[in-house]
């Protein structure tokens, strides 16, 4: 097991990442201060790993709540089922829910911990690798609105996160490559070691090689974690995280949450990105050509659905949360390991990268 | 104009108390960092004082938006028509929503704050007098859930509180009586001395007499400023403001949201915390007498509604967020101007309480 520490004072947090971690209820019980604990899953991981979880929580008032999956109940009114099982149970301001699913039980589950009687503690224990690298780390909460992605929320951070590797085992396909998209992004923006590792390493992660998938989760969280550490609340470079996203986002509820994956449209939005980034001059046509390359060799998409007009797609971007007095910010690369938040780029440009998308480039591998 | 300070490190600010504050453009405008601002309120604030405002945010991109009014609306669905307007404007992260109303638009607008797009400044302009001696210091928001009050929030301060004195010459009757409540219970529970001033000064009070409102307003917000000073988040000393709330949250509940003022089930609910106290032998016949005889000149109700049952009450009761371990703690008195968290009561004295309540006090005065 590695043991990786998010520095946020008294709020600071370990991740721990590892085999057979969901049995461990020494780590579990460290982190719950009260009697009731709530375990929030949903139909598709409560099956798998339920039981084990509960197990290790033998002493505990227990109860569990199994929501829906997919990104389409990401929304209030399943958050509102969360407060009615908690209510109903009488789940007092000391009890502490346990997320235990992908990225959409991790965002539901830490938002209602945020709010539910202004704020209980809370553990994540993801079980995608999305959530294992990216989304389970960092306190960002929230659902979606029907206008926009993840715009209601909070920062909220959980207690501890236990990253079970083995639960990758029985990973579907396509949440793997969700997953690879966010591990790819930490390579593009800070990263270039992490890109030229993964360029080499990328089947053996395809092949989920438990080792090389273990060194891949380590090194996306020590990213996601010193950028957390040094901007919790996004006022700077962790707004480079959202590299890809704004378009991702656009693309999400451009077509109805849960028809993309959020990894496959993050994908695609950071083949636009490094597109937009080539047509201002910033990256090389063979450095485009690589970023285009490795994402399409992980299965993902590289260019924006077809069903999606420029117009839609401009009018999707400008409800973005890094958008300032009117003005779109989008995150671009000044080079593989590079990024940058910037409003300074011809809109033009944006609309060639939108319009050519899927031409110049192959739409999957 | 009396100027308070919150002091809460980086996240203190002023409370600005006096007549004709509304109009006070440069103290809005001091408070303002974007371009974007929101004004929140209700269908019987917005035509008495909505284009005041409006009038002193002339230099902003300025929206609206009028909800319907009542403690039956701080819903989670009455916050999400406040997302739905923020997105359909277009408001970005630098939104500045203002809260004008009353505590239940305070609290709804507080918390849309809270959470939309993560977080966004807000302003508090109370026109109740609840909201002024209360509900709009301190940052608790929240909204209502069918099982509890307040069960869904955050503690999220505002960027300044503007408590225009001038608005309560228009308030309703109940609503000048329920803000009396919160009044009469910081003498209560910590200032034994503003207990005697009002004995004294009720009367004045109830005429409006406006330099003793002013005055009743700022040692009101004086008190409530020091105990949020002390403990933000109610770890400890703020449970003390829930003095007589426990009821009173039951009878809200009970009786359905709205059916009676937030102030007139919280002066019930301090006329049975103190009448409990009395049956413990904490504060003597005669202290209880002068506590139930000041709510009941204020044209307050000293009893519980007959028409919940005393296993109904118990029942409302024990969701309230000061339940731990599954046991109910109150807020009692020790004295006049001193009180104390405890779970160290009989229950059959409390039963006692609820069972003989309006029966040896009058229901009203």
């Amino acid at each position: 097991m590695q043991t990786l520490k998010l520095e946020l004072g008294a709020r600071s947090y370990p991740i721990y990442i590892g085999g057979g971690l969901l049995s461990r209820s020494d780590l579990l019980a460290s982190h719950i201060g009260g009697k009731q604990v709530m375990v929030v899953s949903n139909v598709t991981v409560a099956p798998l790993y339920l039981d084990q979880t509960l197990a290790a929580l033998k002493e505990f008032e227990c109860y569990t709540l199994v929501l829906p999956d997919g990104e389409q109940y990401k929304t209030l009114d399943t958050l509102n089922l969360i407060f009615d099982a908690l209510l109903q149970k009488r789940c007092d301001r000391h009890v502490t829910l346990i997320a235990l699913g992908g990225g959409v039980i991790g965002d539901l589950t830490g938002f209602a911990a945020a709010t539910y009687q202004r704020g209980v503690p809370y553990i994540q224990i993801p079980t995608t690798l999305l959530a294992q690298v990216d989304s389970s780390v960092g306190g960002k909460t929230g659902v979606n609105h029907p206008l926009g992605k993840n715009m209601i929320g909070a920062f909220y951070q959980p207690r501890c996160v236990i990253a079970d590797t083995d639960t990758l085992r029985t990973l579907p396909e396509r949440e793997l490559g969700a997953g690879l998209a966010e591990i790819i992004k930490y390579g593009l923006i800070r990263d270039r070691a992490f890109f030229d590792w993964l360029e080499a390493n990328l089947d053996k992660l395809l092949a989920r090689d438990a080792p090389t998938l273990a060194y891949a989760i380590e090194r996306s969280c020590r990213n996601k974690a010193e950028v957390v550490a040094e901007d919790e609340r996004e006022s700077g470079v962790r707004a480079l995280l959202n590299f890809g996203h704004t378009f991702g986002h656009a693309i999400e509820t451009g077509l109805g949450y849960g028809a993309w994956l959020h990894g496959e449209a993050v994908a695609a939005g950071m083949s636009l990105a490094a597109d937009l980034s080539h047509r201002l001059g910033w990256i090389t046509s063979a450095d485009l050509q690589r970023i285009v390359r490795l994402i399409a060799r992980a299965r993902l998409p590289v260019a924006a659905p077809a069903v999606l007009s420029v117009e839609r797609f401009m009018e999707l971007m400008t409800v973005d949360k890094k958008v300032q007095a009117g003005k779109l910010r989008l995150v671009l690369l000044k080079s593989i390991g590079e990024a940058v938040l910037t409003g300074d780029f011809a809109a033009d440009k944006l609309i060639e990268t939108l319009r050519q998308s899927g031409s110049n480039i192959p739409a999957h591998a």
